[in-house]
């Protein structure tokens, strides 16, 4: 067994920002990042924020010749924008839509119109069985004040358990995406330590890119240089996971990052720097169990603060599942106390008219309003509410597995 | 390996009705399916329809000393209605929310408020792994006419997947639940054709219960006598399905249903009979490939019948997001055309009022409330045209796989 080949894959992972009217330059882009991928030979490309179908037929097209195989993910209203180019077959598919994914009122950030999820594809090289996992998380909008962590923790916890679920005959998981989250955030850790997932940036033997692999830098001439203040260098947030199960061995020789604008050209990618890593696979002499690459008195701690901070939004989202609910409640008292009023006009009870005509409708018509937006945002809260209580729930169970460990 | 022991299973399945405020006789109810299980002493429970948390956490602290595991499936606005109860300890748990559910507005149906799930949980005995599996899917309120059988399809292809690529590493795979379909409906044959498993009605040695398996039936006092005229015996929704993956071997022996009335009582436990299956679990000398219950060719045209439902819903959903768009931008042209006459006449440039101010009002609040709610549909049906389509691809993929193999 020690003899066998070891097996080369060169996996491709980049956020593309193509927003149909909003990413600049989107077109061209899409079109350099076509050509780029026929140049080089990857085996594996994960491709974030492919919002537009017509993109992904464009790159379809194009890419035919070199990836003969993909498949795009659809979700939500836009679309989840995830796809996979492969120059092996793809065996079959999964997609898994996060239960949380922020406000649909925050029109401004629009997370919630994307119904981000994460895609599976299985593929086969020389018998070593592939999961592949391509992600993209809810955005980081404020650092300080991170309104969405509790979402973003929740969905890196049903992340977490689908991989865990899913991959059990897998040889070899790999995940690729945009996490939104640093390599030391609370999530990224519950993430390696719960799957057992090994960081590409931090494995390679050789890299070679912008500083400390940062996949968001203030060079990019799209990025937000006030967003980047905090963090000179820029900030990591993209990412190659892997792990090798049963029999196997991953080894990452190499991890590349773009820095900036693409060779001979003026223009980026995308306002994310494309992440590349050559992964050696090997099978070795003995089968190695299961193991969490955090050790677990370490991975208690991890659930722990994670458990704390969905708990922190559980609350949040209780508190304002109580107050829509109580606004809800008012504006039916009130159009109820208008009903009487009308009524009591129409039966002669009334002296006079308390209101002019056109101010009573436009009350009305307010408080149906009211009533309508009210009722939709209970109904979301409570929604909100059960799943973070569920995976507050479910992170409580692992805790007490682990607790009660020897 | 052949003289190892057998493994002996009894599973319950019974869909609840216990909603709150609708279901009659609901806390009596809940009060004697506690009794009876507490009496009988089956390994696994497997509930639907368990609405409120308040009878779960009943049921958690009657059955505590009998079944000591449990577990309370939390979705949607009202919840999954799915709990399980085990003798045996719950290693772990996962919930997929079907993509799509109904429509939310589709009040006096209210499906799309309960987030239709499957759990899955996993158990260990005697070294043997157990997925087992709960759904419910969306109800058929009209089988003349039965505009949800593409949603039907769309979770039935989505519980499949989700069994499919979760199970892999199970040696028992068992799923229970109401799937609201008849045995020989599209989509319990997709499901058996698609996840090889096997239906504990057909497959029991001995069967005691309604004539023809039967689980919702005229002699039940709560169920709709006029909806099963057609029916005279019944039908039957609720199934226990089972197979064994590798070395395992799993045979029903005894497959019974409750037939109305609890013994001795008056009432029955609920509008569904429940589905008690004795299963008896071997290892066998040599491990068998992953087999499909279905020959390919049936299954072929299985999924072809399938897709082509799905193909339906798909056209009815790109209609009705059509129309919709085209409500809200009739109700935007509206709008503008209030607001360009009510600026003309601030700024002096009609001879008179067109319209008495109140008319007016009402005509704009009109506008911006058809606005609202025709957008909120166009989202809606743009999200439900995004899965039906994907839907539809998967199942044109592994129609492509199965006519390419030999």
């Amino acid at each position: 067994m020690e003899g066998d080949p070891t097996l080369r894959l060169r996996v491709f992972d980049l956020n593309c920002w193509a927003i149909r009217y909003l990413s600049k330059r989107r077109q061209e882009r899409i079109w350099l990042i076509g050509d780029m991928l026929c140049q080089e030979d990857f085996d594996l490309v994960l491709l974030q924020e492919v919002w537009s179908e017509r993109d992904y037929s464009d790159l379809k097209v194009k890419l035919g010749g070199c990836y003969p195989f993909s498949h795009y993910f659809r979700s939500g209203v836009i679309g989840s924008g995830l796809c996979v180019f492969s120059r092996f077959p793809i065996l079959d598919t999964l997609l898994y839509q996060y239960s949380l994914n922020g406000y649909p009122y925050m029109l401004q950030h629009g997370d919630w119109f994307c119904g981000k999820s994460v895609g599976l594809i299985i593929i086969k090289i020389s018998g070593i069985i592939f999961n592949i996992y391509v992600t993209h998380l809810h955005a980081e909008y404020c650092r300080e004040k991170d309104t969405y962590l509790p979402h973003r923790l929740v969905q890196t916890w049903e992340l977490a358990q689908f991989i865990r679920h899913t991959s059990k005959a897998a040889d070899v998981v790999l995940l690729g995406g945009d996490l939104n989250m640093h390599p030391e955030d609370v999530g990224i850790r519950l993430l390696r330590g719960w799957t057992g997932l090994q960081d590409a940036f931090s494995e390679a033997t050789h890299f070679e890119g912008c500083e400390d692999g940062c996949t968001l830098v203030p060079n990019n001439c799209f990025t937000d240089k006030s967003e980047l203040l905090p963090f000179p260098l820029g900030i990591r947030i993209d990412y190659i996971l892997y792990k090798a199960i049963s029999s196997f061995m991953v080894k990452c020789e190499e991890l590349k990052t773009t820095t900036g604008a693409a060779p001979g050209m003026d223009v980026p990618f995308s306002d994310h720097e494309a992440v590349m890593a050559t992964l050696h696979i090997q099978r070795r002499g003995q089968a190695a169990g299961a193991a969490l690459a955090t050790a677990e008195p370490m991975l208690a701690d991890v659930v722990t603060e994670a458990r704390t901070e969905v708990g922190v939004g559980l609350r949040a989202a209780q508190r304002q599942r109580y107050s829509s609910g109580r606004m809800a409640l008012l504006a039916l008292l009130l159009l109820l106390l208008q009903a009487m009023a009308a009524l009591g006009a129409l039966a002669g009870l009334d002296a006079g008219q308390p209101f002019p005509k056109l101010s009573f409708c436009l009350l009305a018509f307010l408080a149906i309003g009211i009533l309508l937006l009210a009722t939709g945002l209970h109904l979301f809260h409570t929604m909100e509410v059960k799943m973070l209580h569920s995976t507050e729930e479910q992170m409580r169970m692992v805790l007490q597995t682990l607790q009660e460990r020897p």
